[in-house]
């Protein structure tokens, strides 16, 4: 789903900023998006911490958007986020292993 | 990359505490999951402010990381976010079209 | 002036919430004066590392004002967080000691 | 209480970073404060939705040191902090007035 709401934020940015929500925070600019991420990421933690699943799927859809508009004002690709997570696991898989031995 | 994060823990949910970091976190409960996801969406908005992407790359790994163990945690399936993606874009792409009438 | 705030702030609780923003806040709950307060506190964050003292100034300000706001909401009055931070002085200073000793 | 902070917070800035925690963060910048700051903030949300007024107090004292800690890194005083709430407060009493007339 990453990969389309990116492709989906990618096209908007040549959108007026007066018909998308995207395009207008693009224009914002970086410590705006970055604002945004941050109070979604506050709204999340309270939906989950209050144990309120419906509002946390729906704060979690927030962060993900605002994450990838993030990426986009940043020039970050979702496989370049997808090649250092393949990076932990493969560290990580490894780390398991050597405890396993022990 | 999402879904296969999501796996990844899922399949680490019932593996030792000492052994996966996954797994310890996913016992140590709700509260101390949703203040990591907190922590790691603060030192992505200190790297995007920043301008350093390399660190901003890193930080987004580790938020999506900790946002898919308070999913696994919290009952929820990447599906049931994607779902809701999907009508926010649906009722936006509306929204959008009616903007462009006006 | 943390004083001054709380009392300022405790004088409005009993005020119509649509004439006082601190009545309406209060009147809202303890999550959404949580997320208030988290919300300065991502500004406080941006405003420090995009450098600009005068935003800071203006962020701490929000911050506090939001915090003892939720003191007012959770019961706990500014000379209970002034025996704490005493309390964490005497140890820090013991720890400081026994330090120089080394 | 904030005086006595900052006063003690600014006593400590020329101590050894070894022996001292407020001179090692001094040590490490604006940005690690700042971060610290923000994961102080996530605590005490989650100790305040979760209802726990005992870890609120220890949450509000730590963010009251490390906004301090913030403040004398960035060359802010207390009293600018001041100043600018006694600002907002009569900004806001003009308010309630106006609202109280209509």
């Amino acid at each position: 789903m990453i990969d389309r709401l990116f492709e989906t934020i990618t096209a908007r940015k040549a959108v007026d900023p007066a018909s998308s929500y995207s395009a207008k925070l693009l224009a914002q600019g970086r410590n705006r998006i970055s604002q945004k991420l941050g109070e979604e990421a506050i709204e999340a933690v309270i939906a989950a911490t209050a144990g309120d699943t419906k509002a946390l799927v729906g704060e979690s859809a927030d962060l993900l958007y605002h994450l990838c508009l993030l990426w986009v004002d940043a020039g970050i690709t979702p496989a370049m986020v997808a090649d250092e997570l393949a990076r932990r696991e493969a560290m990580s898989g490894l780390a398991e292993k050597a405890s396993r031995k022990e």
